[in-house]
């Protein structure tokens, strides 16, 4: 059995730092978060150290975090996009040659770690594979259960710009002006309602 | 003037360390993070140390990041939620009781610092008005810029569980049951083509 806290380094880190990192940032060592970080190291790897390269996620479960932690590219600075297909998939590429890697978790090789092709599959309820039992077997699989392929990028590769901003004449306040005269709050798609005065 | 490294302490550590933090996630102390931390930082003290908060965050510029920094809220564990709307302001709500504090930028408020103004207004190009210049502005405003309410919370308070999955007939890859036989990328929608064989 692999020691998890062996010597190995992932993501240019050693990876018992890593193992820390994802609780520090995500709560606890989530499955999902530590089978993406294979995920990013392969993609990194792949892509190589000279690339800047963005991110595209195929699910918004466990792996954006993975890409935020092992990767330059974030949510809020735009260089992560993210789709909401539930595939456990991601890309790094290089955004002005629209090439780069996708690497994904590959059922078929997935089935030699039962535990984790049970796990990914939701086929067992979580009481039943605890944590302790399954996270040895995602760092004895790291690699194995996943595949990657060159891309080339044929959407999502332009990085977002701001649009125009309007100011609401209900609220007050700044909104992409593609919704309109009114944000989307005031025209009564919001998700909350004020409960006391306005303070500051 | 206010020196941007005092004693001040955001978001329960030194300020210092807080830019620190910036700048290694996000890959530069950009102003609307900085706002950002004063926004988290003013929520977490109205709901309070006790209260376990999930997020709203109503833009995917920048702020989503603060939140991500400076509370255990991520996109990835699902307690982060973002809606499009590109209004500066976030929501931390219990969501139990869906009560919260929504905190906001006051462009009232703001025209006071009329560098912070004209910058998030976007009424300077960028290089007319840069980093040096602006981050004292936002760190001497810090809350000064800022409105806040308590709020109840009418939608969006619900942890998003995963769904059930389909493995895709084309593919061979796990995907959101909800888009049907084939996954999105099969059915024509992918953001990329396969530029060379299977690796791994």
């Amino acid at each position: 059995m692999l020691n998890p806290l062996s010597e190995s380094t992932v993501c240019g880190r050693p990876l018992a730092e890593c193992l820390q990192m994802i609780e520090a940032f995500h709560g606890f060592q989530a499955p999902g978060l530590v089978l993406g970080m294979y995920m990013v190291d392969w993609a990194k790897g792949l892509i190589g150290p000279e690339v800047e390269a963005d991110a595209v996620v195929e699910t918004r479960h466990c792996l954006p975090d993975a890409v935020q932690l092992f990767t330059p590219c974030t949510v809020g600075n735009g260089w992560l996009k993210i789709v909401d297909w539930d595939k456990y998939a991601l890309t790094l590429y290089d955004r002005r040659e629209r090439s780069g890697h996708r690497v994904w978790l590959d059922l078929e090789k997935a089935r030699s770690f039962p535990k984790l092709h049970n796990w990914f599959m939701r086929q067992v309820p979580k009481q039943e594979l605890p944590l302790e039992e399954l996270l040895p077997v995602i760092l004895a699989a790291g690699r194995k259960v996943l595949s990657a392929r060159a891309v080339v990028l044929t959407d999502l590769y332009r990085r977002c710009k701001k649009a125009g901003i309007n100011i609401c004449p209900s609220c007050g306040e700044a909104f992409a002006a593609r919704y309109g005269e009114r944000c989307a709050a005031c025209r009564g798609d919001g998700y909350c309602s004020p409960a006391g005065r306005i303070l500051g």
